[in-house]
């Protein structure tokens, strides 16, 4: 931990809020890390809970007076240490900010960031309507966060990310000055598209304060289709001989290990026996959601399912979904976890999942692999005991060959957990050196000293 | 016209394939404005018509070592004097670059800039797909043009606009430096969202010479209901009524002045007293479709249309929706234009609606006014003659009025047509000092030299 002059972390408490500042090591340690564990995570000088959008503007004024890194923090549940620490800099959590309104003729939500997914969703449908993006860790992610790194989930495939949803915000910039973007307007292209811009910008370009989101009219009720196959590369096929003839609102894929290691923690008698599964919905109503159904199930069955079960029961569909988004936390009961969030164009998912076989087979570890197949978004979870130096080492490998992997094939090193800091040093692959110097031109024009989450994203 | 060194014109003649230089000043015409017919437009020395990345490379490198000023232009349907020439700079056609590949598994297209609209839209329909954005000049515009402007257009309240189909890229940037962003990702959140700050940018940040789009399954037949008001209350008020409840595929305004334009060009049978009309879609197969369409039929009787006609034959629905996107020309028939583009929160439209009636009364000009009314963006279309200079000043004075108006409601100077260069004057008024600080960090990190259509969006 860097030593802090301590008349400079009184501005800093003094400038804030009774008890908004927090500086006992025993309270920082939570703050230390997200829920990627970045072993380089640092220990902040300070945590500061803002309340409000004054809060944050305060906070970031000191920051930028005294050059001090500021790690924005939402709920800590990212996967990629988009919120690690960085020694001597504080973490600025927005887990106070919990306002929200819905406006149900504008058909949106005014939102602050410490809300959960979960909970604008419910006071969305309070008014009958829907916020559709979904990541699996709906109930335990903040809205803040989900803008921040763009968020997706398994609805997606229909319905879009977050972007899709974010029609402004209130954003505090790297000197302390809040600007309003966008706003309750459908269409709105006067200027450059900052929201956009923000969205997606890991806290690399300011702090979300709040934000407007369009809601739609809520989900119809969804039919399910569980699928089971003897390969990966035939449950493979059949996502892209579904996607070909319709837009499922959902389509998830499972492998082997993952269908294992959730019937060894939920049991929904899925069958053990499968290399894969498949999990499709249709939301279309009436006869038409019939239509889709039959032809998820008749694309499976072409290309070689053992088993298919189908259901209009929303609530057994909802068992099934509630498994699949289950396969974090039962991996990560199996092992430490290095998190991939690689994706490809749909046509080469079969060559990603069968290449991850043989990363795993080729590194000695185990690899659990689930999909938002439908949009080509993988989530390869290496497992190891950190204990075991070897596989310790093994496991990186794998780590960067998965993501290897999906740079040749022309895909993306994060679909929606973002780059954060245990990604960073893939990105120049991804993208070319003229693409990493666009954005680090952006980066420094908006933050010339710095101070904004450094070393998330960008080095 | 300013002059040029003829050596420095050559190095640009010799630096693109034959023919691809116009500098005949009677060709050269041609190019000086787009739609808006902006009186300020200048002459550019040259004009040149790219075939390829590497010739827009070409001569955005000559004018990069110049400090020439470079107008990118589509096909030159823009609204706002976005492709306005510049004295002594050269305007950047694409009308030439018109390559298009579909790949129906991925479910993208990949386009150079200069397709019309409605080919792209064609080039999606011969594989079963759709790309929904559809500004009404859909069958005159580019491609290009409408990333960069991130153009909307009628079925955009349910389909939302060009941003969320745009999934990469190729752009030339300011020192000709081409590179690609995004790609044939659903889901990409590998560094800033880029190609999201580029599409809407007018040229200012870049020069896009390929597109991959988002493409979904083809629209169902859509159902259509016709209403009349005797106010445009009471009509704004049905608008509200309807989107409460559900969300309309289409769901378009015209006031009496638009209704009797369109009469005297194509002859629908619109009620010619009537002072509103509300033309509205749903796509929802089946049942579900029935349902909305009566639920639009309730909610236009209950706020007291005089007629209300439904049909569910596609051909008369789009004879209808023919005769919304012929408002445009035919009001252009009675006369010079001032084309407004604004848009408020929907709570705002009846507001909006009636003020710019006051406007137009109190400025003694017709207002002829059409909207997409489901998503609150109108287009107060201000009629005079440019011989009378009176006439002329008072549509000025009620140009700026409508915006300053929108503005007030908390709304947007342009919702889908763009900034350009005639409604740049505009934009502090709506964004702010800060806000528009920040649109000058990033042009200028971007375009330090400032070559890059000079003038548009920001002065």
């Amino acid at each position: 931990m860097t030593k802090v002059d301590p008349a400079v972390l009184d501005q800093l408490i003094g400038a804030l809020p009774d008890g908004a500042v927090l500086t006992d090591p025993d309270m920082i340690a939570g703050y230390r890390q997200d829920w990627a564990a970045d072993p380089n995570a640092g220990t902040p000088i300070a945590v500061v809970r803002a309340t409000c959008t004054e809060d944050v503007q305060a906070a970031v004024r000191w920051a930028s007076e005294h050059r001090i890194a500021v790690v924005p923090r939402g709920a800590g549940s990212g996967l990629s240490g988009g919120s690690s620490a960085v020694d001597g800099g504080i973490v600025l959590s927005t887990e106070r900010m919990r306002e929200i309104t819905v406006d149900p003729v504008t058909r949106v939500a005014v939102t602050q960031p410490g809300l959960l997914n979960a909970e604008v969703k419910k006071a969305a449908a309070e008014h009958g309507l829907w916020y559709p993006p979904d990541p699996s860790s709906y109930e335990i992610c903040s809205i803040g966060g989900n803008a921040a790194t763009n968020a997706g989930g398994l609805c997606c495939v229909k319905y879009g990310v977050t972007t899709d949803y974010v029609l402004g915000m209130q954003v505090v910039l790297a000197d302390g000055t809040a600007v309003r973007l966008g706003g309750p307007l459908l269409k709105d292209v006067a200027g450059l598209s900052l929201t956009k811009l923000f969205v997606g910008s890991e806290g690399t370009l300011g702090i979300i304060t709040e934000l407007t989101l369009r809601l739609i009219p809520a989900q119809p009720p969804a039919s399910t289709v569980v699928a089971s196959f003897e390969s990966v590369e035939s449950a493979a096929d059949a996502v892209l001989a579904i996607t070909r003839e319709m837009r499922p609102a959902m389509l998830e894929f499972m492998d082997h290990a993952s269908i294992n290691a959730v019937e060894d923690s939920v049991r929904m008698g899925l069958d053990r026996n499968a290399r894969a599964l498949l999990l499709a919905q249709s939301d279309a109503p009436g006869a038409a959601g019939a239509q889709e159904i039959e032809t998820i199930v008749a694309a499976c069955e072409k290309h070689g399912a053992t088993e298919v079960f189908a259901t209009d029961d929303a609530a057994e569909g909802e068992a099934f979904t509630a498994a699949r988004r289950s396969v974090f936390p039962a991996v990560q009961a199996m092992g430490s976890l290095l998190l991939e969030d690689v994706g490809v164009p749909l046509q080469q998912l079969p060559a990603l999942i069968t290449g991850v076989e043989a990363i795993a087979e080729d590194c000695d570890v185990l690899i659990c692999t689930v999909a938002h197949a439908g949009d080509g978004n993988t989530h390869p979870l290496i497992v190891f005991d950190p204990t075991d130096p070897d596989m310790t080492d093994r496991a990186r490998i794998a780590f960067s060959r998965v993501m290897d992997l999906a740079i040749a094939l022309g895909g993306t090193i994060s679909g929606e957990h973002g780059v954060g800091r245990l990604k960073r040093d893939w990105l120049p692959g991804q993208l070319g050196e003229d693409v990493m110097e666009l954005n680090r031109r952006i980066k420094t024009a908006l933050d010339p000293l710095g101070i904004l989450n450094p070393g998330a994203v960008l080095s």
